[in-house]
């Protein structure tokens, strides 16, 4: 069987490295970045960009991510199963908890979320379709790395950076985080990823039982929690309604 | 200087194959369809699937676009100036319109969605980012036809294709619509598009005077026409008024 193609790789590797960190540079930046040489990598952006993958400046003459990227992952949207069978439940969910609802899958090393229902409020919210969240920290990627493997050793091999004076950051903490999601069905995040924001998830299942996904909301902690500081048990049961209700709109059986 | 790089355009044909029609394809059929070796063509298709951009359903071994064009699509969207300077101004647009409001810029044959503010009511819409749009019916696309030589050569030498009864396809009146969009500084969509629904747009123009893309708004003909079936002019002065706004951000002159 043939290796992977070298081009391709590095082509992806340029594009990586424009969706993080600077996302404006020129051609000797990625060339540097990358360890590769200056014609290599004007030959490879020169062809991303007649694709659409990258745009150039030009004024400046720096690379950035391309509209054509834009358009692909509208289509990848399109034929995601998983999120066209959580519109209406998500959005019931929203509207039920007068919270934001998310729906988050895997990738790489976090959470993707595949969908967002704004709170049912005047308010102005940015969509964050297509945005990552940390595994370790939130609660959709708790959810995640506690019922599915490869988002756990995601979770307990990587870096788990303390974002807040609340993240939970050491191995055994943390399993026994995923061990209490696990007995409980259900992960909450207290401020451990952004101070005054609090969210409760739940794991939804596909028809072969494996966890394909997760389902929850998110808000300020004075509306999540009570008096006490306690995760309103009447969200709990929201998020974990709406979590049952697509697993079993994706085929997994109710026992 | 080199040429493009083969396997690269390659990569890029199969990702857009996987974008339209059928959008699940085995191996055979992405061979076949772009005329190429099936060896070559697994060749790409695991690299693409190791950097993310392609998924291979485990059960029906079929492909389709994976995750990580999702995450590099949100991140392209993060650098994007125009649409940056524009979601305050589309917000409000929405909010005074009482409709949808859209931005979009060209690309490639279309106008590609970059920002989509929902209707200020309580129905359920499904978010346009990242679709694309006509060129030669709809109000965006007018706008941008009328107004960017690049995006004119490609309306005039497409095909228009009569989306309803009332599409403009002939080129003698598709030039004539233009020439009415240049001398009001605006265009419109009545049903041209999608039964049903009136559309208006208007120029956003960058600090060199360049048309840079279009703002508009979408609705039931109903509310967007009056009982005679004429635009009604206060909706064409808040889309214009939010055409100006966010020129004046990007460094337009006001005159």
């Amino acid at each position: 069987m043939p290796g992977p193609i070298q081009s391709l790789e590095r082509a992806a590797a340029i594009l990586r490295l424009l969706a993080g960190g600077e996302r404006r540079l020129g051609l000797s930046d990625v060339a540097s970045s990358l360890g590769l040489a200056k014609g290599t990598a004007h030959g490879i952006l020169r062809t991303l960009q007649q694709e659409g993958f990258v745009e150039q400046d030009p004024v400046s003459g720096k690379y950035q991510l391309g509209a054509e990227l834009l358009r692909l992952g509208n289509s990848f949207l399109d034929v995601h199963e998983l999120r066209a069978r959580a519109l209406v439940w998500t959005d019931d969910l929203a509207r039920s908890s007068g919270e934001s609802a998310y729906l988050g899958v895997l990738h790489q090393q976090g959470v993707l979320i595949v969908h967002h229902v704004f709170r049912p409020d005047d308010s102005r919210q940015v969509l964050e379709v297509g945005a990552m969240q940390p595994l370790h920290s939130t609660a959709l990627g708790k959810v995640l790395a506690a019922y599915d493997p490869v988002a756990h050793s995601e979770a307990a091999e990587g870096e788990r950076a303390a974002l807040t004076g609340r993240t939970v950051t050491s191995a055994a903490d943390f399993e026994a985080l995923l061990d209490l999601t696990r007995a409980r069905g259900w992960a909450a995040d207290l401020e451990e990823t952004w101070e005054g924001v609090a969210s409760i998830a739940a794991p939804v299942y596909d028809r072969r039982r494996m966890p394909v996904g997760a389902v929850g909301i998110s808000g300020a902690v004075e509306r999540v929690c009570d008096d006490d500081g306690a995760i309103r048990p009447r969200l709990v049961a929201a998020v974990r309604d709406c979590a049952r209700a697509v697993s079993r709109d994706l085929g997994a059986g109710r026992f």
